[in-house]
C-alpha cells in the first residue's frame, strides 16, 4: 500500500495553521512581548483563543454567501477589532492593530516541521494548503525558512476548505489528478472533504494545538491513507 | 535611486521564458534527442522556432476573448500539432506528442540564473511572472532547482502578460503597493507594461536567446529602474 502511494503521490498539501505552525504559542509569546512593551495589562492568552474561536465562524459567513469574497487577512482584522473592544485594551492605533494582525505572518513552526519538509522536498512537490492568504503564507515561510515548492491558498480559489473548490484547485494547478496529490493535517475534517474528492491522505496528531482547551483530532478518525506521528515520520513513510 | 529600490522593493517577479531560462538551446537539444533515438530526421531546430513563433498569436486570440481562457501547455499543444504536420514528422502518437510538450516544464537555465536567484531569494521574495501555466514553472523549477518562494503565473489571473491584470494581480497576491515589487526581464516589452503599472523594473539582456534570429531586446529602450547585465549582476545591484 505505502510502496504505491510513493510512486503514485506526486505531490503533498499541507494544512498550515495547527498542522505546520504552532500558532497558539507564537501568538501568545507576540501579544505577551507587545503588551510588556506598550505596559497594556490583558489576558492576552484568552485573547488569542477567543481570536481562533472565531475563525471559523468568520469564514462560514464568506462560505455560506453572506459576505463576499474576503481574505482571512480581513477576517483576522476584523475579528481583533471587536475583540480589543470585548477584552477593554485600550490605546491601540490602527498601526498597532495592523502590527498585531500581521502575527499571524510569522508563526513558528512545530520542530518536525522544517526538517520533514525538507526530506520531502526531494521527492515531492510540497505546498500549503490553508486558508490562509498568499501573503500569510510568503512572509511565514520567509520568516520561518519554510521550504515550500508554491503557495495554494484558498485565496486562489476565493472559496475557504473544506470546500471541494480548494483541494480540486489545488490539484488542477499542479496538472495533477486528485489521487496523485496528498493532502496532509492534523485535522480530521481537512482530511476528510480532502478523501471525498479523491485526494490521497496523510494524518498526524498535534495534541497541543489548543493548548488546555483541546478536545479533538487526538487520533485519526477515519481510514487515512497514512498516520503518522509528526512531518518527519510522514516523511520517512513517505521513503524521504 | 538604488540605495532606496533596496529599502522599497520587497518582492522581484522574473520573467521566465528567455530571462531565466534558455528555452531554445533546450528544446532543440531534447527534441534532437528524442528524434534521434527514434530515427525520425526532422529539422527540429527549424520546428523550435516556428514553435516559438506561434507563442504570441496563440495568447493574442485568448488575449481578444476570440476563445476561453486556455492555458500555456494547451495553446503549446494545438500550435505543435500543427506543425507536426506542417513539418510532415510521422508516426507520432498522442503520448509522444505530450512527451514532447512538456520539454518545455524542464528548460535548462541560463548560467547566472540559480546564483543570481539563490542570492536575491536571501533578501527579496522571488517569483515568476510567466506566462507558463503553474504545473509548467513548477516541474520546471523541480527539473532544474530555481529556488522560488511562489509560482506567479498568467494562469492565476486568467490574463496574459501584458495584460495590467498579471502584474496588478501578482503585487496584490503578495500584499504589496505596485511599487514594492520590481519586474525583471530580458524584453522592453514586458517591462514597459510593468512599468505603466507602476512596478519597479529591471532589464537584462540574453543576446542569443533567439540564437541567429534575435532582432530585438539588444538593450534596454525605456528609463529603467536598474539596467544589469544578469540575474548575477543584478543581485549585486539589489545589495545581495
Amino acid at each position: 500500500m505505502t510502496a504505491a502511494l510513493k510512486t503514485t503521490v506526486k505531490a503533498i498539501l499541507f494544512d498550515t495553521f495547527g498542522s505546520v505552525v504552532d500558532w497558539r504559542s507564537s501568538l501568545i509569546a507576540d501579544l505577551t512581548a507587545f503588551g510588556a512593551a506598550r505596559s497594556i495589562a490583558a489576558d492576552w492568552t484568552a485573547l488569542v483563543d477567543a481570536w481562533r474561536a472565531n475563525y471559523a465562524p468568520s469564514m462560514d459567513r464568506v462560505r455560506r454567501g453572506e459576505q463576499p469574497w474576503t481574505k482571512l487577512d480581513d477576517l483576522h482584522r476584523t475579528t481583533l477589532e471587536h475583540l480589543v473592544v470585548q477584552f477593554a485594551i485600550p490605546g491601540l492605533s490602527d498601526a498597532d492593530l495592523d502590527h498585531i494582525n500581521r502575527f499571524w505572518h510569522r508563526l513558528t513552526p512545530w520542530p518536525d516541521a522544517i526538517p520533514g519538509l525538507t526530506r520531502l522536498k526531494s521527492r515531492y512537490t510540497i505546498a500549503p494548503l490553508s486558508n490562509g492568504n498568499v501573503a500569510l503564507l510568503l512572509n511565514m515561510a520567509k520568516h520561518a525558512a519554510i521550504p515550500w515548492d508554491m503557495i495554494c491558498a484558498a485565496e486562489l480559489f476565493h472559496h475557504y476548505k473544506p470546500d471541494p473548490e480548494t483541494y480540486l484547485g489545488a490539484a488542477a494547478l499542479l496538472g495533477l489528478a486528485p489521487g496523485e496529490v496528498m493532502m496532509a493535517a492534523a485535522h480530521n475534517g481537512d482530511l476528510r472533504a480532502a478523501q471525498a474528492c479523491g485526494l490521497k491522505t496523510a494524518f498526524f496528531p498535534r495534541l497541543t494545538e489548543y493548548g488546555p482547551h483541546q478536545s479533538r483530532d487526538f487520533a485519526a478518525d477515519a481510514p487515512f491513507d497514512i498516520i503518522a506521528s509528526d512531518i518527519n515520520d510522514l516523511a520517512l513513510r513517505m521513503g524521504c
